[in-house]
């Protein structure tokens, strides 16, 4: 039950940061609500497309109405969650942590295997930003953000071994949510990257 | 029956569209035609995918044939085409209402609630102009056009709520349409945007 | 079973082709990964939700295996596979013809018709790299490479018709893959474009 309430508090803050990110593009209502309703909806669309499970928002609308209100409080407060975006850069990390770990434990419930797990982990995590970046034209995330889903890929690895061995499904839900939250929020508190030897070198 | 007549010539009128949208970014008959018929098909079949039912083109494949027509038309007629462009923005804001309501018809046929029918009618609507722009790399229509999506959101919550109340369906869907069509075409004709107190006001 | 080993370098070639892509965009090795699984796996992925079956990487998860593994030798050899890049673009040629042809072959054996498995073929062939390419802010290959689709368009439709007038699979799937990758080839070593009549013609 209170994963429900975490559950509701990830849509609606990943509804306000698809506001603030797409405000530099456009200043619509309209246009930015939809953007803040798809970046809050889509990770978990696209998981259920490729699982072949009914998409989560036509039977469970609210999560519609979740999204719409956090997309129109980030509109209509918009200067004052700007001043606060740090701590909205650190309720999203929360926000993935949630969406990569429900997700897991979606694909388990259903039957596949570890592999499919972590994918599907870090597809619902990833997949609304990915698809807000596409839409307004920016850079998305996965060539902008040195550590974004390296601590969700991690995660998703340390939760699927864990349930894998059969630790309780609570034990490994709260374990691998806690990793990924403060694996990204210390890459976002000390601006960390990848370390060099990670990154591809090219000779000229 | 006479709406499937008015479903082909939205379907063709769409391919146009997008052969002419992309006309400066690729020169080539393939890539145009293509993008055409993706422009044509694409909202549908977003659309269908999302309600887990068979994609329409599947079983009704003269829609390709109405798209490739339109898009070789438009290819082949480009200069005459694009001197009336102007009607075509008219014929797009036609086939978007009816894209729109169909999909609304659509979703209640399948049982789905009032909010589904909504999010049905507006991604139908813009789906495909979506893909195009993002496979041409332009802005995509959500954040240049101020009162393309308004006019979908509007109509489709009117239908919705027509509906709803019992309101005969072919009474609804034709005020609806008209609807939807004669908003965005004063938005055409007047050039009209969203009043100044529905953009994002930002406080530097 | 000889196509089976086929199918699986077509998956390694694409990967590694998606991490060379990309290099210039970002250096991260597990965004370089993961746009490399996305390329080999994005074609068919869309292929199998528009034909309501199972996505293969679910069941047969070694897939994901190939992609990691073609992604991972891109990675830590990329000077060299750089180097050699020309004979990755006929690797990539000999993948898309592979995977058209397949996709084919699926379409029919689920009873669809001659259009559809024509369209299939393109959409397996072109997803994963649209992916790539949209995921990286790169303009995508349907507007960036002349003669990229028409080789498969036309191996699709050659296969489609030998197919449908009774034309032994093995001997049509051959001659068809055989089409497509001399096409491309072709296009590749002569730096062929389509001719200019199939060119749009703007009158200014």
């Amino acid at each position: 039950v209170i994963s429900d309430y975490i559950g509701f508090l990830a849509i609606f803050v990943f509804a306000t940061t698809g506001v603030l990110a797409c405000a530099s593009k456009t200043q619509n209502i309209v246009s930015l609500v939809m953007l803040g309703i798809i970046t809050a909806l889509g990770g978990g669309t696209i998981r259920d497309l490729i699982l072949m499970v009914p998409v989560f928002w036509l039977s469970e609308f609210y999560y519609v109405w979740i999204a719409l209100a956090g997309s129109l409080a980030a509109f209509l407060l918009f200067n004052l969650f700007r001043r606060y975006s740090k701590i909205l850069y650190y309720l999203d990390g929360l926000g993935v942590a949630l969406f990569a770990v429900e997700a897991i434990d979606k694909s388990f419930s259903l039957g596949t295997n570890a592999g499919v797990a972590v994918m599907m982990g870090i597809i619902t995590g990833i997949g609304g930003g990915l698809i807000r970046d596409v839409l307004t034209d920016r850079p998305t995330l996965i060539i902008t953000r040195d550590l974004y889903i390296t601590p969700i890929l991690t995660g998703c690895i340390v939760c699927v071994g864990m349930l894998s061995r059969g630790i309780d499904e609570i034990v490994s839900s709260f374990l691998a949510i806690s990793l990924i939250f403060g694996f990204r929020s210390a890459a976002i508190y000390f601006d960390l990257s990848l370390p060099d030897w990670l990154h591809l070198k090219a000779v000229e």
